[in-house]
């Protein structure tokens, strides 16, 4: 089975589950609340960052369903971020996979108490998991050290610091470790902890990996918005450019910056070399992100 | 000493404990941010959920420094929840405690991140506690549980969604015990979850108690909104009204919310009897609450 198939399953399996979970929550309390942050999450993203895990658990023989609480709450924040990135305040963004953000759909206010919950129930989801005390509390720890001010957060920040600025390489993969590179991290590492025999070595190979797909993924994200359209996208085509956003094609030229993609796509493979498991799948899931269109 | 005396105490101590856990966060990674973080979790609060936690942990002769980790999370929570609270597109206030509000005195993106990494840098702290997984995960639970979409967001979206309509009594309650009565219940039962031989019942009647307290706590708000002045409150004065919020004395009277107030904090007290504890500085927290000036 191809990848894009393999993703496409785990999108259609994945969305049932998000859908079972929120049904488990009383939509009574605050309706409109409710449904915003069902909104947010259900809203038809690529579930990059839980099929990575799921991708790592599988090979460690992690089983499914202990990962799911964990994969929920990846995604959970990765949604809350999205929902609070769109904002008026931040990037101002009306469309988002080609359907209305959810300040446009709801209203703003809403909008931030949507990102607020979701990122409490990330933290809820893990608290009630049905695994180890020790497992809840190294998923805890991988994804608050990874989403909050030393990750996500601070990437963000910074991100937004240096709009109407021309940043450097570096300043500009210092924004993308922390504001992508950090939850594909969280993703790895989430799945790492459930493993009771994988050596110090392979977990930090496999951290390195995931920090080095996120960056390939973000040049690829800035190469596609300069080459794709608005439709392939789902938002606005060139918006980088209208924020007068630094970005690897805007600093190093297009075809420099499609070099650079895939050099940082070589050195997450070289992290694969001399693992003692199957990474088959990894390296079909690296391969995809820095080939995809959308 | 009196209980105001020991809260003014507490506060000086606590506000140290506070400026040394910033003091470890690297404050190079966003800098603006880290500023914005540090000066909202700074601003002069009342320190009102982790001097309750304080209280009944040490009535269970829980070590202070057991809890701090849980009462700095507990703190970051209330205090990201105010910053967003404050916002433009919320309750729009430009004052809290007599200072400028977060996205005044820095900008409305950088206050949106602050909140957002004020909630993560909570689950960060419980994570990172020095006690057992099991204590961590029970914190968590707590604190997820009473701040999300069932607890202080669900609340504050209610809240929203009532402004310029009359409420009920029973409307403006169920609003009041999920924005802040939540928040105290989680206090209180962080305190309990480190106690290794608390029975059932005696948590239950804790759990209640804190609950009473935060529905008198925000009477007393809505009176004190009426009664006292912008300078003693160190926001303005009278702004329910300004935003059409509903409030005790606007819908039962000045003198009725007074006497509910009253009756709630008796119905709180009567929580406390038979408790196999010294409940006396329980007992006068809850006078305090209800006695407050500002």
């Amino acid at each position: 089975m191809s990848i894009v198939t393999e993703l496409r399953n785990f999108q259609d399996w994945f969305n049932q589950q998000i859908d079972s979970a929120f049904a488990q929550i009383d939509d009574q309390v605050a309706n409109e609340l409710h449904q915003a942050m069902r909104y947010s999450v259900s809203n038809g993203g690529k579930r990059i960052r839980p099929f990575l895990m799921y991708t790592v658990g599988r090979m460690l023989n992690i089983e499914d369903k202990t990962m799911l609480p964990a994969a929920l709450a990846l995604e959970c924040i990765h949604s809350y971020s999205l929902v609070h990135d769109d904002l008026p305040a931040m990037d101002d963004d009306e469309l988002r996979r080609g359907k209305p953000t959810c300040h446009i759909q709801f209203n703003e206010a809403t909008a931030i108490l949507a990102g607020d919950s979701l990122q409490t129930l990330a933290f809820e989801l893990i608290a009630n998991a049905n695994v180890s005390a020790e497992i809840k509390v190294a998923w805890m720890k991988e994804l608050s050290k990874h989403s909050g001010y030393l990750g996500m957060c601070g990437g963000q920040a910074l991100d937004l610091a240096g709009e109407n600025r021309q940043l450097t390489v570096s300043e500009l993969e210092n924004i993308h470790l922390l504001k992508t590179a950090a939850l594909l991290k969280a993703a790895v590492n989430m799945a790492t902890a459930c493993s009771p025999n994988i050596d110090e070595t392979s977990k930090t190979k496999l951290d390195e990996f995931a920090g080095l797909i996120g960056l390939a993924f973000q040049i690829q994200d800035d190469i596609l918005d300069v080459t794709s359209t608005t439709e392939m996208l789902g938002k606005p085509q060139g918006s980088d450019e209208k924020l007068n956003k630094s970005t690897y094609p805007g600093i190093l030229g297009l075809e420099s910056a499609i070099e650079k993609a895939n050099q940082v796509f070589q050195n997450a493979l070289e992290q694969l070399d001399n693992l003692p498991y199957n990474t088959q799948a990894l390296f079909e899931f690296a391969q995809f992100i820095v080939q995809r269109k959308h």
